[in-house]
């Protein structure tokens, strides 16, 4: 058994092209000994957005904090606390913050997403509620 | 994609032996499309618990809210709200709500876990920090 807070767990920013202002903590994962799929914990400042992008593998994601989007294909969806996503293989997605504080969702994924493909694609032209 | 609220989800009691106030809502799983993996959240009534169990399989836990205790075999672990736990494989452990208010957490498990057979085991005795 693993317990820690998620304080304890170091924050990296997202570096993948076509992200802005997000940042990612790997909660667990395989080097912890989790046998199939990895959690993630997302911090999106406000203004920012995750990349569009799509691969051949799923999100499962849980909001926790504050107000965004998650657009799926060209078409967006309000999101904010408690709202839950599931993001299936090969669709064309995006998170965005559009409120004044941080957007922050969990977002878990396949241990073999690391062997996969991840696309990112043009931004689509929809105007930000925000 | 799916998008839905936790509040469209049916709450169900958990009524494995050994379970005491504890309601269980599928948020997301392998009918709703989920390839691998399923998330659920729990919401254990103050005083209440989860069985004393084991199960050839893991669970990935994010602590929402309310104070509780996880149970590694015989030791207590105090958690609260952003806490995680990775529960490995055949580990024996139960969820304690020793707090005030409804100890609330999501809960991930393998979809292959439908197939798989869960042992209850009797309390270890350990006095409640609550």
């Amino acid at each position: 058994m693993q317990v820690r807070n998620i304080d304890a767990v170091p924050s990296q920013p997202v570096d993948m092209p076509g992200s802005s202002g997000c940042r990612v903590q790997w909660l667990l994962g395989e080097k912890d000994g989790a046998p199939n799929f990895a959690m993630r914990r997302f911090e999106v400042a406000p203004g920012g957005h995750t990349p569009r992008h799509h691969h051949p593998y799923e999100h499962e994601v849980y909001v926790l904090a504050g107000e965004g989007e998650v657009i799926e294909g060209e078409t967006p969806h309000r999101i904010a606390a408690g709202d839950v996503i599931l993001v299936k293989p090969d669709e064309v997605h995006q998170f965005r913050n559009i409120g004044p504080s941080p957007l922050r969702f969990l977002c878990l994924i396949p241990n073999d997403a690391a062997s996969k493909s991840v696309t990112v694609v043009p931004e689509c032209g929809i105007e930000s509620h925000g």
